[in-house]
């Protein structure tokens, strides 16, 4: 838990790097600032976070905040906001990752996009085999991420301590020459940016049911490591970048060179360290895409379980993970990466969007929920509303710096989301209500109903048929549709009916029984249901009290192959009896298991 | 009919003269005599199909003349040597088409392959739509042909004629200098692989039965015509290339021009009848690649109504065409341009023998068919036995000489498909031994069935399902899934079993009727048919005799969307159960058709 909280500490400030980019070596003095109010921000955020995670220790999170206190739209709203962010998460850690893959081996900088569909494809998979055992797996690189990067900033301020102005290693690309005027603008462009940085705070308060006992303890512990950790990586990559005129480059173009590389080459050079940190990386960045795969499907399962997304989403599957879940997302993300070809920094506008709003309207959920509150806490709400406020400020700053650039799909993306929420709710809704049995049943008709037996000749299949139907009521009729007209179809017919009579009809009278009758209906074209529909239509005229069963003689396929040599005009006539047929008709499958039962009698 | 034997004139002599490459200018003194050879063996096979035609007038063809002379493996020796030869037909024709494409429009060079495929696609689409109506433009593009190419060949000898030594208009491209002398070993090279501009004779007699009244003559009239032009078009492309120093070139190089294209530059120029006359060459092929969609599911339509392929290729769709054959015929020619990249020339080899086979085992069954008859007609035997040795010389020769270049494959193909076939026709045998019925119906169990009425909840569905239950049998159970263990499960539990009794057991008790028991059974995982089938296996032990109806109330979908709303969960287990079930066990489906039935009551 909490990766992504680190992982998003690599893209935030190369985010905010990259709109600084039209200043030129000007620009590096302005992060500083920018950097300072995004770490306030994420100061402000884990207080408030703290006291969510406390009041919602079981199924903590925005959209069960929401929910509680806001009503349906308000959690509707953070439902689309939050599966969307998961979606963004993947999409934006998959081709951050890649982007530090190029940087380290930029031979494979033409293969951006496929790259990130692979990784998608492979965190996919490992996780619809279910991930549970790997623990270690996720431990290994973050510690190892922590301990390189913070080791690289240490060292880079104390070189900046001893050395005064240092000398890089690796002298990192020249800063393009400054294209404008620095502006609130533009500033405001980099906070908005930089602020996907703490989009993995939410993770930790979706995933709170996950953390061992004593859970808020732990939940605390993580919130706090990943908060403290993320600061002083911002903060020191912000001061380390000023010091050694690191800038971002332009992950489109060749010899692309991410900020955290440059950094790395700066400070220590190409060496073994490099590789072994951008490794780490690397990996920190497809955990915290992984995050993902763990946070969607269950939002989706609480989501589905409030009947506002299929049941299928509910429903585990054999390896006991939410198959729909992890498909849909995966197939969203890659959607998200071909349409934005796997650079980072187009995915960025639409990311910062969704997780502000998510956060804001959890804040203000809060807010509600401390107000609701007999015993007041006036410490508690204010805290909140400061977080409210604070996010919601910075939500603004975010939809007016960069809706140009993308954040106008996520407010599109956002009411979609919900208008089909809202939908899928309404058809369950009244499906519930045109299922609903509210009394006794009633039982005016237990006469046996109409029999008939559809066959395309008399054998072992038709004459199980027959004998069923017997058991079920006296009124058995086999119906034969016949195909072809003319002469030879008339001997056929008549054959048919010597055979009926001899071979069922008299053992029948000999039993006592009610003797089948056999009808012989023309059937000339490929439909086979609409003369059957048209005999039906004529039983229940004649007496509509009764229900039709329909029986159909069905061979069952235990081999792949069998399904290409037989026709299944069987189940073809079933479908469409089930589809057109009235609502007294029902459909009974007669079913022969081929070669495993009754083995050939001659 | 028959403008596959067009088609084939284009790619016989070039197919030739690629052989002759190695030779150089050399090689076309040989060209006159190796064209001399196979417009013999053309003349033969003439006479001999004459009389299968006046033989087997209604359904011609190879197929049924070895089916009714030379029993069964003959008979499927030369049906899967057809269809293969059907395939490459397709493959030919499209890749000559398209080579003749490439060589009018060389800018077309590098998408070979793509084009042949969008030619398949779109005369499949063509053919699946049903393209009887449209005799004009199958019409228009041959007598074009046979008007341009005609004329160039009479133009060109006059110009030989009046000319002496003819300047070209265009100079053909310089021949490769001899690689290697003339032999015996490459005659018979270039023999093999002209041959396929024969392949088309076969396609007329296997559409005989399409042909207008008076049918025997309209297809002689056809055949002559065809042998005829087809005779005529050689010989004139053999002088021709001789005269004007016209060589095969390699298709997969850039530049590629094809012997006719480069023929039409050299005696009129590269005008406007060039393009008029290369557009009727690219239609012909076309169409002669059509041809084989007329034949091939025609002769599939045959081998499956004798059983030996699957009934589905016996049914005609939904416009009357064979839906199966068509697109069988599709993906088989497209497998095979994808692995030939779509290069005539590699292709020859496979065509050749498929064809030679098929002609051999033809004339051989006309042999025995004369000598069966009462009234000896020995010319005609005589004819068609002449017939079968020489094109049983040309098959073994070009097995001979083509065997390395992917005669092989059609080596391998044609056992294989025969042994294909024959698996396909025992298992119909096997089939119909097992359900065979022999004897009267048997009858000394008609107790009513125990019926099994399974629900997720008491709602409208499975109060009808219920309801029906009841009417078919005294002896009702209704089985309800529990999926969750606990408190909360009891507590569901003892709420669903007060609602039965009050509103299922006391109803059927006022009425006289056995009221309908309720079971629980514990189902924990997804696999809902297991704990089912254990209760039916002690149903069945407790009373050995009695059927076991299973009724699964099911909503019935008539949007694609709902399927995505529903879990399907009933379907599954049907298909479970009849996978699993014993013989006793039948399965009902019990629809409800959503919101078209019953409105909501409340």
């Amino acid at each position: 838990m909490g990766l992504d909280g680190l992982g998003s500490s690599s893209y935030g400030p190369e985010a905010a790097l990259t709109i600084l980019i039209p200043l030129g070596a000007a620009g590096l003095t302005y992060l500083g600032p920018v950097m300072g109010c995004i770490i306030a921000l994420l100061a402000i955020l884990y207080f408030s976070y703290r006291q969510t995670l406390a009041a919602y220790p079981t199924s903590g999170g925005a959209y069960a905040v929401a929910k509680e206190n806001l009503g349906e739209y308000p959690s509707l709203l953070t439902a689309s906001a939050l599966m969307i962010d998961y979606v963004l998460n993947v999409a934006v850690g998959v081709s951050a990752g890649v982007g530090a893959l190029v940087s380290a081996v930029p031979d494979l900088h033409p293969y951006i996009l496929p790259l990130c569909l692979a990784i998608v494809a492979f965190v996919t998979i490992a996780n619809l085999r279910g991930t549970g055992e790997a623990g270690w797996l996720f431990a290994l690189p973050t510690y190892v991420f922590i301990a390189c990067f913070l080791g690289v900033i240490g060292y880079g301020l104390f070189r900046i301590v001893t050395e005064g102005d240092p000398q890089p290693v690796v002298t990192p690309p020249a800063l393009a020459a400054p294209a404008g005027a620095a502006g609130l603008w533009l500033l405001m462009h980099a906070f908005a940016s930089g602020c996907t940085a703490m989009t993995g705070v939410e993770a930790v308060s979706n995933g709170v049911s996950s953390f061992r006992e004593p859970v808020i303890k732990n939940a605390y512990m993580t919130l706090t490591i990943i908060v403290v950790v993320l600061g002083l990586l911002l903060a020191g990559i912000a001061t380390l970048a000023t010091s050694f005129d690191i800038g971002a480059m332009d992950q489109t173009r060749d010899g692309y060179q991410s900020v955290l590389s440059q950094l790395l080459g700066a400070v220590t050079g190409y060496n073994g360290f490099y590789y072994v940190a951008m490794t780490s990386l690397l990996c920190i960045l497809c955990l915290s895409a992984n995050t993902s795969f763990v946070g969607f499907p269950r939002i989706c399962r609480m989501i589905a379980a409030d009947g506002y997304l299929p049941k299928a989403f509910a429903q585990p599957g054999r390896r006991l993970v939410f198959t729909a879940g992890i498909l849909f997302l995966s197939a969203l993300a890659c959607l998200l990466l071909v349409a934005f070809g796997g650079i980072t920094e187009k995915l960025i506008p639409l990311f910062a969007i969704g997780a502000f709003l998510t956060f804001t309207v959890s804040q203000t959920g809060m807010v509600v929920h401390w107000r609701r509150q007999e015993k007041k806490r006036p410490g508690k709400l204010t805290m909140n509303a400061v977080g409210a406020v604070a996010t919601g400020i910075a939500l603004v700053v975010i939809m007016l710096a960069k809706f140009t650039e993308g954040a106008w799909i996520t407010l599109i993306a956002v009411p979609l989301t919900i208008g089909v929420l809202k939908a899928v709710k309404n058809y369950y809704n009244s499906l519930d209500k045109e299922l609903r049995q509210p009394g006794p049943i009633e039982l005016d008709e237990v006469e046996p109903p109409t029999v008939l037996v559809v066959m395309e000749e008399w054998n072992r299949l038709s004459e199980r048929a027959v004998k069923f139907a017997l058991t079920i009521s006296p009124d058995v009729v086999a119906v034969h549709l016949v195909r072809l007209g003319g002469p030879e179809a008339d001997e056929g017919e008549k054959a048919l009916r010597d055979q009926w009579c001899r071979d069922v009809e008299e053992p029948a009278a000999a039993k006592g029984l009610q003797p089948p009758r056999l009808m012989l209906i023309p059937a000339p074209y490929r439909e086979l249901h609409e003369p059957l529909l048209r005999l039906i239509e004529k039983l229940d005229a004649d007496a509509p009290e009764r229900h039709v069963a329909v029986l159909i003689p069905q061979t069952v396929k235990e081999k792949w192959w069998q399904n290409i040599l037989h026709m299944n005009r069987g189940g073809r006539l079933r479908a469409q009896l089930l589809k057109f047929g009235g609502p007294r008709l029902t459909v009974v499958t007669v079913p022969w298991r081929l070669s495993r039962e009754g083995k050939p009698s001659a």
